[in-house]
């Protein structure tokens, strides 16, 4: 019998199916070190223990995105190892802040199925949890993937497709326990802009790029234990190139969205996403963000913003699609999250 | 006088010397972050402090090849920086598991010397240990390599080849105090296989690839304080490549073997081994692994297994020398090693 | 209003004025692990917590250059993103050991005002200080640098050049309390050479080089968290290089400088420095030193030395300037430093 994992194939899911992922993983320091040595992460929140403990917290906690990471990479072998494609994120919520020497490990339940048409691939809805070692929810999202049949014969299961919040309303928004922004310092986070200066539908260049490096997206994804083929092996498709990790990409964007947006701190809700384009080694990185929505939250001080975070590999900041209603080649990735910022 | 090292030549070593090697490390999160950026490395009891405690232990132990490469590196200013070859590796054993916060030094004994028919070269067997902050050995090896004279006219030494074990004995074999898998999570560790389902003879293709980056075989490299500039130096070889560590090898292929040997958790012992073939950037390295033989031990559900682990950077999976009995030319490393899995 | 960052111009410097710079960082072991990875670093009071005990420390510090760029990196923001040129460095101290978990962060005041006969541009001296999380100062450094005018009109400032040392007096060093190199270990620390084994007017050529990397000297640069886009971003620059960090050098040739100097243990005194080309990916980074003078100091068993730090791309060590004054194309960087080293 084989030992190696072959993945599972469309017709292995049934609706409430659990799946405990596998591998735990003790976070720490040097995760938060690699975070902040792979991306140009500068929210001082993550930045400082100092910082974080003026803001209520009871210090630094590993950056959101690389929770996020974390618990996505533990799924992926029992979830998109046959994905043809990624298609979407919903209902995405941060819990609780997972700090240095938390153990995280993963459980997905499935909550979709539905077969195409063409009777090769299905589409499969997840909603995975992130727990830490006192069993607690750290985060939890909802994704769908389209994935391989291993039997073309198989029989289609009953269609089931989950309602997903398009949004995820403010008040399901879950603020960390003692946040408090009423005393936070402006001058050391980086930027004076506070939440009443922003306004729903501005937009903001984040200006800066960065040219991606095979070994660094590597080191970033392997950190994840997302081991995913595709991201490692040059030899694995024809035209020899190495598939960014989608997630590379979502983190790339939110470091660089520092520069405009240096006190949108915490992200605690995505509501929606697509990774447009591929990215390969050689292309440079630029974002810009725009302002969806805001809210007041009922901590001290704080506030919340819905931000769009575009990334892209070139092109005119403020570009989305075009005239056919597609993502323009240039666009990476299109980011719908909630962030805290001080009133 | 030159202040710069310029290394031990053949007719510096003398049979009974001992080597105090320079550089104590203390070894903490950091690098066990880095190892896991740098590997693809899952064994879930170096990756999860909850697992390793459900294991016995008190907390994820610095992986096992981590330790032996800071122990390793330790030793090439004053053993290999005149090598021509690193010929061999033997009666290899972990002694004791190494924690975040250790300090491993490394000594050696010279054990062997044989000078070679040309008169210009001889082989140098040492026998290396690591210690911890409380002198206790944490492991232990036998390497011979081949070393340059300084002077061709310097007498040659009685020669001396130690008797070494082809392979170690089960029963030599040390299990770290407290280690118990009767209560095993095979969901958690990633797969189903337990030491019964192994048979000898067994072989395993791993089927991942890694394609190897300079930048990460150089961060590696350095990682562990070896500094040998063959790896470092892009000017060193006369075609402008340098050469990877072969340490780097064989911890990317026992991370790759994850898949398909999930539960061969810990390595304690180190057989023998063979770089076989040099490695270089952009080449892509895949694994596979036969069984060699299995033993029980005395620990509560733990069995040991002894595997050939080989590296290849391509072709056909379980072929490994030609009919002139040589190593094929794809084929990287050839490592017998024992590990401890689950009953 | 536009969000981000346009950094400081020429006219928004006063005499006085002081930039409280933001992003406090909380440094750790990981980035201890990372510093060790990026560079060949092997001073022994930095790798072993055991070493530094033994030398009268808590524990092996943070390196002083990775202090050092933690603390410059916070400036780039406001001194240097408009900036053509550094222009140099003087009066560099390090005060205090920075330990893993100390939150770092920098303030600056602005000490000299030029403007430049060109109307366009103006040098601007700051004094920067690094501060820990009990406000005591672990390092202070000047530099200066040219930096270009937003508004050519402006008025020119008030001439302000402040008078520096060309070299900190060796009684103004300070040494780290409890500092004790009495019972120093050479054979642990990796040389036999003391202070007293080292001359006025000595050379020492390091003999190693490493290649440098696009992902390397981007990751270290991060790490500092100093995000100037000319150092990430291949298409910022018409000729799709990206420039190297200088500070990358400093660290490359420092650690490079352990062949020979490993008992050059600690830096103290930065007295001055220049980036004389830039370094670009692809080069091989050599270096050599010269001792430029030593002294006595009141701690027990410590001397120091002063000494010229070179880093090359290549070409014959021990030159630097051409008949015309300049310095040789392959010179990178020479450096002027105290450092404590065992008597």
């Amino acid at each position: 019998m084989a030992k190696t994992n072959s993945g599972n194939f469309f017709e292995d899911y049934s609706i409430g199916q659990v799946i405990e992922h596998a591998v735990p993983r003790t976070v720490g320091e040097g995760e938060r070190a690699l975070y902040h040595a792979l991306y140009p992460a500068r929210h001082a929140l993550y930045s400082s223990d100092m910082f974080a403990a003026d803001s209520g917290l009871e210090g630094s906690p590993i950056d959101d995105l690389a929770a996020f990471h974390v618990v996505f990479g533990k799924t992926v072998p029992d979830v998109s190892l046959n994905a043809v494609a990624n298609l979407g994120y919903a209902e995405g919520r941060w819990l609780r802040p997972v700090y240095p020497g938390d153990t995280l490990r993963s459980v997905s339940e499935v909550i979709g199925l539905k077969q195409n048409s063409n009777g090769k691939t299905g589409v499969v809805w997840v909603r995975t949890r992130g727990l830490n070692q006192m069993e607690e929810v750290v985060l939890e999202y909802v994704r769908w993937v389209m994935v391989r049949k291993r039997d073309l014969d198989a029989p289609a299961p009953e269609t089931v497709v989950p309602e997903l919040k398009g949004v995820i309303p403010a008040d399901e928004l879950v603020i960390p326990e003692g946040l408090d922004f009423s005393t936070y310092d402006f001058s050391l986070a980086g930027e004076p802009h506070r939440w009443g200066d922003y306004e729903v539908g501005e937009q903001i260049d984040h200006v800066d790029g960065v040219t991606i490096e095979e070994a660094e997206h590597m080191i970033a994804t392997r950190l994840w234990q997302n081991t995913a083929k595709v991201h490692f092996d040059a030899t694995f498709r024809p035209d020899g190139q190495r598939l960014i990790y989608g997630g590379h990409i979502i983190s790339m964007a939110r470091a660089l969205s520092f520069n405009g947006l240096a006190n949108a701190q915490m992200i605690v809700g995505l509501n929606g996403g697509a990774h447009a384009n591929p990215c390969f080694s050689g292309l440079t990185v630029k974002a810009w963000s725009e302002v969806l929505d805001k809210a007041e939250t009922s901590a001290p001080g704080v506030g919340a913003v819905r931000l769009r975070l575009v990334a892209t590999s070139g092109g005119d900041a403020f570009t989305l699609k075009g005239e056919d209603g597609k993502y323009l080649p240039h666009v990476l990735l299109d980011l719908d999250y909630w962030a805290l910022m001080p009133l």
